[in-house]
């Protein structure tokens, strides 16, 4: 069932935590990706199990077995890449290792037998893009702060390149390491950047108000993700409190030009993919909504996957379900000198995997777009 | 299947527009209240049909056919209380039929040859309850330019009383037609009036970010509501342009003293019930979100229909859903100056049917709970 | 928000595993008798927690906090009646405990410190209404070849009755033990017992094809219970191996008088409550689908929580939503020979906790609809 | 954004009914084949649209507008293949003028003024596949019976080719006209043709209860279709008179050589797509559940779109999402004799646009999978 006709060199990939969602995402992309080899997926949890009874949906592709990492034999891998699609605090410790910052203490904890084998592996040429929180924040005290702990790589932490593939695609082309944006941000970042950028709205009074489907809460086990809690009902969460709010601060800020603050409010809506967010913000004096729909309508026209939609065309999620498009309207407010914009994105797409895939794409000369061309799927 | 032992004299009661939402969900309320008897069901294009068929949830009671309002014979009916839940513009025509506003053209237009009978059937008596939009605005004004034209009866827009029934429940008691609050309205008045009375919050800058379930777009045969469309979704809608913005508007500017303009976007939610508001608000100087909790809860302590949440509690719409319920949570934000007030009803409940019931229990000298004490149904 | 005016003696009441669905439908179902008081509600894991906590929709009302069973101090508590919603096989063991079969045993596991005072707690006269599996089967066999083990209570399980309210009524009224019926036999039973009780359909080739919410599966944390895996999904489950299959064997059997044998598969649908059963049977000779609906209409004209739909009228879920209603419907095949009868019922009333309290009325004399009464939620 | 590299020669096609989901997923799944342009797409009730009113989730590609068919200026559109995504009844109209049936009597009525051009656009090399049930069913008695009404297009009714892929593969490479199973057929069909060729299973006794999203229902306004209707509900539908029960029938009997009938209820469940069917079969004599699986794992071993599961596995409607995938397991009854068969499809891609795809692939001479090889989305 594959692409390729004319069987060209493929890069060798892994993919670090492949039970969860956006694991099975990356997946299903790469699986169609014509460059790319799915050589190693890993799930400590379901080690031993074929990604047939994990998931279901990938059934009837040559993939290997689930592996514990621990168990992995990194000789002979020969990666190329590795998707780290693992829990904040582990990423950083399991990419420090494969990163060789730390010499052998990764090999000693995590791979003990294989140390040498592994040392060979990923002989400094692995690129390595991680979809957990690890990397995303440059300033240690506020990891910290945010992630309970000092962080464990702080050399990798300055290294790493921030994979907002719009803003920063020339650092990503030749980074050793990427750190894939949270969902929230992604969109936030997209609606806003262009617009501190230019200063037509003001730093002070943003208020992203944040919708997003079950997915985005992964597939672990809690109480608050069953069915039963989740359908038929609406839950903020997070209020005032959630991680993405330093996240998409520091980037607006280095927008801006300075610090600013942002209220941000998520809620968990009974559907399985999807995001919106809602942001109303203060407009610079003398300008308006057409002004902001201009900006952003000029910064994206040349980007395949950020859409800035006519005025009153409004964004919603069903149409960028299973793609990696994000969608921008912007909106007059009633109240003088404010604008209401609307961003929607596939949370495990735009937000996740497919963004990961996109900076994969850059890191490796590909056209950027390449596996992720699929239209949404509707209804 | 009736709740009665003691047999008690029972009102006579007429629902108009009984083949929508809220016509449902008054016939299932008032099946179970012990003093009203429903006498007369209307839908003009369900004529002649049973309600097994067009409820079947409501099988099995002793209910008479629908009925074109056309076809009514008012006479015999001796009806005491009317709701209407019928769409706007024709609500102020009917009504003022009913009332007798206009001598006889209502009864001309609408009931010709009985004409007589009507004007014996409801002799002055009879009181009104619109879950319309038709007289909850003061200003015929702002009337005619959110509505798309001039309003019909203008002396009973005066008339009526504004039926949020915790705020005028000594005018309700003594009202004749009651203007039951649009569904949205009622969730975002009971959260700040408060706030805006003890000037703990400022009247600048409140922005109201609204979802609702897919009843509140109600039974008629749009595209935009069928479940293809509304399920693994997430719609904004009518922004900054939504006819429940003024009416949220004329009553904060009554409870704060001083004319307000607010922001508000509604978003339609993949659930059928349910409506919860993030209010974003700038606190007045020195004031905290515990004030505002303070306040809140001050408020509504004797309240049996409002529950304010104590800090960090959470309200979701699965508290509410299928009851006459408001739950309502304050916190803190991250930005300085600010808070975000949550606040959750079951549209079709507090929203809609419940409260017109809780005012029907105020009008009638009942008990304001009476039927309106059954607990939320999760999951 | 009582509904007691004349303030009746109340029973005392005690729920064991309050932090279920089925608990919760206890809680809500109960807080409504006007005859009942609640002064007991247990689970384990969440102990220590208040039931808003665990329920937010059971929020302000006058409840105690949950406890560990162990910690149960029973003296005092004078319980009158127990629902016992723990998983099977725990409780046999309770209630084998609560009911003395065993003298001292229970105590000396469970409660160790308090066995007098529970001794004399519990006197003779308290009544348990059991919601597990573990009372259902009568076959002792049976019940060690499907649920995995002896049975721990052997004389109990004899005399316990089994809870299908229109059946065992008289017996019912007389028990000390009630083993309340799956939710899938509830449906099954009800559509299938007259028909074969009178012949009209043969034993052999009886097809039961069954759907549920995902509320039948309870709050366990189960991957295939989150919401990204039962949502926009439909998983048939337990083929041909579903535990339900022989209790409506049991049953069907003593209604015709013979042994037999059915087909039952279950399907897991993205709702929260609900279930439908479509079931193929073969039709006696000369018989006709008409024939299976008078014999219907029939049996359960007189009883108030079974509806039997009129020709071409077809059941649908959304009829019995919160309510304690089934719902059964007659059809011709185009198979000469066959016919199709489909039932509906809300498996968390019904099925579950409406069903149980329809037992405790009968068994303490109530009216049988006491708190029962409430229409269906929809939508 | 498209994948052409080598820039192919494309054929032209046409989509008639372009409004409907069936249309929107030929497009979404045409736009990105290599060898096929959409030059011609319409709907008669959206005609002037841009697809992005109508389709927001297939903005941002190049596509003409809706089009009224009457107003379709023929000449010069060269059209090589047309989708007809019509309803019944004004399919066979407008495909008879199409393939010139009748002369001039379809241009007549539906492109009066340009005859002359429409005679030389089609000149008789056009391909039609029709996903309409029109051309279906073979005999002329049964289509006016399920159908209301004669055929009108009877020569063509005979010659056109049931278009189940897998089944008629090399009369579809020579046709010029296919009628695309229905989506139920299409399930129904791939899971027991074989079993009834190879006669393990007996032709009496087949009972298909048949699962399926909303999407099946189409995007006609509807009451039944709405959100509110839909979504916490089941729905039965259609029993024992559904139009695809013949049409299952007609193919099984060519299966097995003799006629048969079979027992089949749809429901409605509320997701969007999916179709799950649940069969219940009797074996041969001496047959086993294992026997059918095998037979079914070797038909359909080289076929890339049919995945027939290992013992134990369980077919999810999860796995097709998207897809044109079939998954079909295979289960033992508990009652001797019997076995069940589930299969699991999308409804609008293998279903219906799919698998029209996979025909005009064949009748082109491309690789049967261009453009279907896309993976399911889960979640």
């Amino acid at each position: 069932m594959t692409v390729s006709d004319s069987n060209p060199k493929k890069i060798r990939a892994a993919i670090l935590g492949a039970s969860g969602y956006t694991g099975a995402e990356l997946i299903r992309l790469l699986l169609r990706h014509p460059y790319v080899e799915i050589v190693l997926i890993t799930a400590d949890r379901k080690a031993g199990q074929s990604i047939e009874t994990v998931f279901p949906h990938l059934s009837g592709e040559n993939l290997p077995d689930l592996m514990a990492i621990a168990d992995v034999e990194w000789a002979g891998l020969e990666l190329d890449v590795v998707f780290c699609a693992l829990p904040h605090a582990t990423s950083q410790r399991i990419i420090k290792g494969i990163l060789h910052e730390t010499g052998h203490d990764f090999i000693d904890e995590m791979v003990i037998e294989q140390s040498e084998d592994y040392a060979n592996a990923i002989k400094g040429s692995v690129k390595v893009i991680d979809l957990s929180a690890d990397f995303r924040l440059r300033d240690a005290a506020i990891y910290a702060e945010w992630y309970g702990g000092e962080h464990d790589a702080l050399s990798l932490q300055k290294e790493a390149v921030y994979g907002l593939s719009e803003y920063y695609r020339e650092d990503i082309k030749k980074a050793r390491l990427v750190a894939c944006p949270g969902c929230y941000p992604t969109a936030a970042l997209l609606a806003l950047i262009p617009l501190l950028k230019e200063k037509v709205i003001s730093k002070d009074g943003i208020i992203i108000d944040a919708k997003s489907g079950a997915s985005g809460a992964g597939r672990s086990l809690k109480e608050a993700n069953l069915f039963t809690e989740v359908s038929e009902a609406m839950h903020p969460y997070g209020i005032a409190a959630h991680r993405h709010a330093p996240e998409i601060e520091q980037e607006l800020s280095v927008a801006f030009g300075d610090e600013l603050l942002i209220t941000f409010t998520p809620h968990l809506i009974p559907m399985n993919r999807g995001e919106l967010e809602t942001i109303y913000v203060n407009l610079s004096a003398g300008k308006t909504a057409d002004d902001l729909r201009d900006v952003l309508a000029t910064r994206y026209k040349d980007e395949q996957f950020v859409l800035v939609l006519k005025k009153d065309n409004v964004p919603t999620t069903r149409q960028v379900r299973g793609s990696n498009n994000a969608v921008i309207g912007v909106f007059e407010d009633r109240v003088p000198g404010r604008a209401i914009i609307i961003a929607a994105i596939d949370n495990l797409v735009k937000g996740s995997s497919g963004q990961a895939i996109q900076n994969m794409n850059l890191m490796f000369g590909y056209d950027e777009a390449t596996s992720l061309e699929q239209m949404a799927l509707f209804p």
